[in-house]
């Protein structure tokens, strides 16, 4: 015999952030998205964080401003990285363990090794570490003013499957989406993080007062284009590409060999 | 017939860097450590530069002064990333593949979840990304002052082996130290990383505009304190803890339910 009764429980809270900032139009639509699924508190950052990775911020202080509040929305802009976003959120503006974390949709690229530096994902690795599901949404288009909406179609989708059925724990998904017509999009793909590396270039200019200075620029090298397994294959396929990332970075297979050769 | 001669091979290249910056104790003793066994290259931040985990500094420029040369030494100081730092070195300064990157010695434990937080790890990590074998060294110790010479002897016989030896093709060793005398140090221990997470607050303060604003501080919660093969039980009984922490964040596991989920 059930007494569980639907209408008694709370609708699900879904927490939002992202990396590049409260005025993002990736950030609008992902609101957008999960609005039908549940109260939503986003925290975003108050500027553009791309690149800052899992920084949190620890040699000056955060400031935190309530940004608009309305039926089913709450949102707080935040002085600091998306890491210290999804913690702040956490710490001071949850009476109840959040149901969902999303993150982005971030204005280009998070797949293969770009997982390491984006700050989209480490905010949604962040709300792993506290049992949270979480999902990064990444669309491979760097523009402020990248056309989201098409798109909403397939994050409700993996929206919608997660808050059903839940994740691993200690896993959350790294989502990237191709640039290019939904018609001609082949479906969403299960994948590997695929092996690459951005190879650098530094320009180098001279500044008005002839002090030397550096840009950071570069290109992504996929190191194994032929993987049908990975994110970088799907996504140059046309497949939304999903790949299930864990906070432990063990390598298991490194330890027998290291008890060899250091215990 | 070998006609390998070791005399005209030249000594090996090792890249160094942290996240502390270039005067801290720390990296002086990695310096120290390191002098018998190559030449060094060393490119540190020139400010403190913790918890910035694998951030890169694409908003503002980045520069770069030579701060030493001599004899098997050369050092520059970066106004970047740890990570900044380690893609400078490769890009700009180096005319062959480094041998061996070592980044620390850490004031502060950057063991178990604070690998994702660490800005020595993300080092590390950067370095192994190019195919150079990394290690990270952390001391339980997060004072300015900490003495690290007693443990010269242990971050030797690692940066040895590991250089005789070599590590598993994208994977670094992420190497803490306790703050004990080292009679009671009982060894290193191959470990795995430990679950766990830090419950944080954020202190709230007024400036002195009657402003709100927030110190980010926290404890860490070990969450299997009983768990032998972590990182976390090794340290607390006296061992250098030794992780080897993979770029490949897939949970494997997560694959296939993922597909009969979203595919």
């Amino acid at each position: 015999m059930q007494n569980f009764k639907v209408d008694n429980m709370p609708r699900p809270l879904i927490l939002i952030s992202n990396d590049d900032g409260y005025r993002a139009g990736g950030l609008q639509i992902l609101i957008e998205s999960a609005r039908p699924y549940g109260d939503l508190l986003v925290v975003a950052p108050a500027e553009g964080q791309s690149g800052m990775s899992h920084a949190i911020t620890v040699k000056v202080p955060i400031r935190v401003e309530k940004y608009a509040e309305e039926a089913g929305l709450t949102m707080y802009v935040c002085s600091g990285t998306p890491c210290d976003c999804v913690k702040f959120a956490l710490n001071k503006f949850v009476d109840r363990h959040p149901d969902l974390l999303l993150t982005g949709v971030n204005h280009g690229s998070n797949s293969s090794a770009s997982v390491l530096y984006s700050g989209t994902m480490a905010a949604a690795i962040e709300g792993c570490m506290y049992g949270i599901d979480a999902i990064g949404f990444s669309l491979l288009d760097h523009s402020p003013n990248a056309d989201f909406s098409p798109y909403k179609v397939y994050i409700q989708t993996i929206i919608e499957k997660v808050l059903k059925n839940g994740l691993r724990n200690g896993t959350c998904l790294n989502v990237n989406i191709p640039k290019i017509h939904t018609d001609d999009i082949r479906g969403i793909r299960i994948c590997r993080q695929g092996r690459g590396y951005w190879i650098e270039e530094f320009q180098h200019r001279i500044d008005p007062t002839n002090r030397e200075y550096y840009w950071l620029t570069g290109d992504f090298l996929n190191q194994e284009p032929d993987a049908q397994d990975t994110d970088e294959w799907a996504l140059k396929h046309n497949f939304i590409s999903v790949v299930p990332v864990q906070i432990d970075m063990t390598c298991y297979k490194s330890i027998n060999g290291l008890k060899k050769l250091l215990e």
